[in-house]
C-alpha cells in the first residue's frame, strides 16, 4: 500500500496529528482557585502592569504559530487553507519533537496578502514566535517584509529554512572538494520563495566574508537566466539582479550550467541529464531538491560525474530538510528573546548545522532529520548571536 | 500566602497552563513518511478534493479557539489581550479536562468589532468551533451575530454560558420551592452580556413552554428599570424591552425587588442588604453572580429569608460556573455535527444540567465543577437535538 493512502488512514485513525495537555491536575477546588478563578486574576493583573510578564507567565515564551493561507502546499500548489491543514499539523509535530516548541496550525480562510498580514498582527499577542508555511511567491516576500516590526520572529521557513539548509550542505560540499564557497560559481534553477532566498544568503554569507566579487549566482526561472534586458520580472526578481548574474547571462539553464560548479534546483522534475552535467566544472555539486521527483536522480548525475549530490528526499543520502533548522531557529529565538530573525542568526544557523554533521563524507553533508541533538545545536547558535 | 501571589508563582513555575502534545510518534524516516512528507500528501488531497474529509483527518473535528479581545475579562475590566492570556489558558484547561476538547487561546490585538470578526473568518478554517471570551458588551452581541454563517458553532460563553447554568439551577430551585419556572416574578440586575443573556433565554423557555405571558422579567442597569421611556438605552437593551418589563415599571432595583419571586444579579458588589430581601415575595430566590464578592452574601441574604441562594464562588454553596456548560455544550456540538448553538441547544443543554444534580436540595441546586460526569450529559442532550 502506498505513502498517501496509508498516511489518509493514519490521520483518520489519530483525528489530526497534535493534541492540547494541561500542564497540571485539575482536581480540587484549589486547584480550580490557582489556575482559574479567583487566583487566575493575579497573573493577569501582574501582566496588565507590565506585558513583559507575558514571556514568563504564559505560554507565550514557548508558543510558534504556523500560518498558511494554503497557496503553495509543498509540491501540490494552491489546495487551499482546510486541505493545508495536515501539513501544518506536522509541523507542529516536528517543532515539538525535535525542540520542544508548542506550535499551533493557523490555516487562513484568505490569499489576500494584506489580509494575512492584518490577521497575522491581530492574533500575534499570544504568541512567541509565527512561522509562515507554505505560502506562495511573490506574497510571502511582502507579507513576511511587512511583519518584522512586530516584537517576536516572523519567518517564513520555505525561504529561509531551505536557504540555511542549503548553505550548511554547501558548506561541507565545499570542504570535501577542496573550494571556497565565496569563489563558487552556481546556477539556481527556480526563482520562488526557495530559489530567491537561497541565492540572497549564499550572497549574504559571501559579503561576511568580504569576498562577494568571486561569486557567482545566476537565477534561473522557466524563462531561463534572470538578466536585466528581461521585461518580465517581478520586484523581487529584479531586487535579485543586484547581486545575482554579473555577467548578464543570457539562454537555458541547461546553457547556464556551461563551467558552473554548483547546481541547485528548486524547480521542477526531470530537468536534466548526465550530458548537461558534464557541461559543468569539474567535480561538480547538485543540489536537485524538487520534490518527490528531484530535477535529476542520483543515478543520472553520477553518470555525468556528479562530486556530491543532495535532494529533497529521505530515501536519498544528504536529505535537504527544513526541519534541521526551523526547529532550531525558533528555539533560539525564543530562548534568546529575539524580535527578528536576522541575517546573522541566519548564518550562525547554517554554520552551526555545517559543524553538526562532525566529519562530513560525500554521502553524509548534512545531519539525519531524526537526530535529536541537531535543534539544540542551531538554537544555541541563533541564542548567542 | 493569598491565591493571586501563588497563582504568579504557579504561572511562572509552568511558564504557561497547556502544552502541544504529538499523538503518534516520530522515530524513523517511515514514521516522518506518513505524518509529514511524503505521505501527508494524501490527506491533503483527499481533503482538497471534499473538504468536509477535514473533520475526519485533521485536528479541526476536535479544536475550539478561544477568541478574546482583552476588552471584559472577569471581573478585572478591559486589560488587554495580552493580560487575558492566563484566563484563556485556564479556559482550554478546563475544556481539556472536562470534554476532552483541544482548546487553543487566541488573543487578539485590536478591540474593533469588525476587525475580530474579520479576524476570526479568516482562522476559522482550522478549527471546529469558536469560543468568544471576555469580550465586552455591547460588541460582543454584534460580533457573535455577524459570525453566525461561519459554518461552524461560535458561542459567547459570558452570556449563554452564564444563562444556561443560571435556567438549570432556577429549574432546580423551582422545584424545590413548588414554583413554575414560567409564571415567576424575575428582577435582573446588570444589563451586559450575562444579564440580556439571561433574560432572552428565560424568556426562551417561557416561550417554549408557551407560557410566557405569565413570566415577568424586569431588567435593570446602573440606572434602574429598563423601560421604553427611557432615551439612553442601547440597541440590545432596547430589543430586550419586546420581552422584559410588560408594566412598564420603573425605579432602582431595590424598589424593582417589591414582590419578586427570584432576583438575579450579575452587576456588582454589596448592592443588597437583609431589608432588600424582606421585600421580596416570601421564600424568595437569589442568584447573587458578582465576582468576587456578590450583590449580598449569603448570611445577609439568610438574614432577610432567602430559601434559596446561589454565588458565583466555590466557597459558597451553589456555585453558578460557566465551567458547568461550556465543555458539554462544544462537546455536543462537536460531537453532533453543528453549525450553530441554537436556542433549542442551550434549553435542552440547561435542562440536561438541572437533571445532573440528581436529586436536588437546597444547598445543591447544581452539581459540582469538578463532576466529570456533567459535560457528557450535557454533551448528548445537545447532540441530541
Amino acid at each position: 500500500m502506498d505513502y498517501n493512502q496509508r498516511s489518509i488512514d493514519l490521520h483518520r485513525e489519530l483525528g489530526g496529528k497534535i493534541k492540547i495537555q494541561g500542564k497540571l491536575p485539575l482536581q480540587t477546588i484549589e486547584d480550580l482557585s490557582l489556575a482559574y478563578t479567583p487566583g487566575v486574576a493575579g497573573p493577569c493583573l501582574a501582566i496588565a502592569a507590565d506585558e513583559r510578564l507575558a514571556r514568563e507567565l504564559t505560554i507565550k515564551k514557548n508558543s510558534v504559530a504556523v500560518v498558511t493561507d494554503g497557496s503553495a502546499v509543498l509540491g501540490l500548489g494552491n489546495i487551499g487553507p482546510q486541505a493545508a491543514l495536515p501539513v501544518m499539523e506536522g509541523k507542529a509535530l516536528l517543532f515539538k519533537e525535535l525542540a520542544d516548541i508548542d506550535a499551533y496550525p493557523i490555516c487562513l480562510a484568505t490569499q489576500d496578502p494584506d489580509e494575512i498580514i492584518r490577521t497575522v498582527r491581530s492574533i500575534a499577542p499570544g504568541f512567541g514566535g509565527i512561522n509562515l508555511e507554505d505560502i506562495a511567491a511573490p506574497n510571502c516576500f511582502y507579507i513576511e517584509r511587512a511583519l518584522q516590526d512586530l516584537g517576536i520572529p516572523v519567518f517564513h521557513d520555505d525561504q529561509h529554512g531551505t536557504a540555511i539548509v542549503l548553505l550548511a550542505a554547501l558548506l561541507n560540499a565545499c570542504e570535501l572538494t577542496s573550494r571556497n564557497v565565496s569563489h563558487l560559481r552556481i546556477a539556481i534553477n527556480g526563482a520562488g520563495a526557495a530559489g530567491l532566498a537561497i541565492a540572497q544568503l549564499l550572497h549574504d554569507h559571501a559579503r561576511e566574508t568580504k569576498e562577494k566579487d568571486r561569486l557567482e549566482i545566476v537565477l534561473c526561472d522557466t524563462k531561463g537566466a534572470i538578466h536585466s534586458d528581461r521585461q518580465d520580472l517581478n520586484s523581487e526578481k529584479q531586487l535579485a539582479l543586484s547581486f545575482t548574474n554579473p555577467h548578464s547571462r543570457q539562454g537555458p539553464i541547461q546553457d547556464i550550467l556551461e563551467g558552473m560548479d554548483v547546481f541547485i534546483g528548486v524547480s521542477q522534475a526531470n530537468l536534466l541529464t548526465a550530458a548537461d552535467v558534464r557541461r559543468m566544472a569539474k567535480d561538480p555539486l547538485i543540489f536537485a531538491l524538487a520534490n518527490p521527483v528531484p530535477e535529476i536522480l542520483p543515478d543520472e548525475a553520477r553518470k555525468g560525474g556528479v562530486a556530491i549530490m543532495a535532494t529533497g528526499r529521505s530515501d536519498f543520502p544528504n536529505q535537504v530538510n527544513n526541519a534541521l533548522v526551523f526547529p532550531g531557529i525558533f528555539r533560539g529565538a525564543l530562548d534568546g528573546g529575539k524580535q527578528q530573525i536576522t541575517t546573522e542568526m541566519k548564518l550562525a544557523a547554517a554554520s552551526a548545522l555545517a559543524q553538526a554533521v562532525g566529519r562530513p563524507a560525500v554521502e553524509r553533508i548534512l545531519p539525519s532529520v531524526l537526530d535529536r541533538s541537531v535543534a539544540g545545536i542551531v538554537a544555541r547558535a541563533v541564542a548567542r548571536t
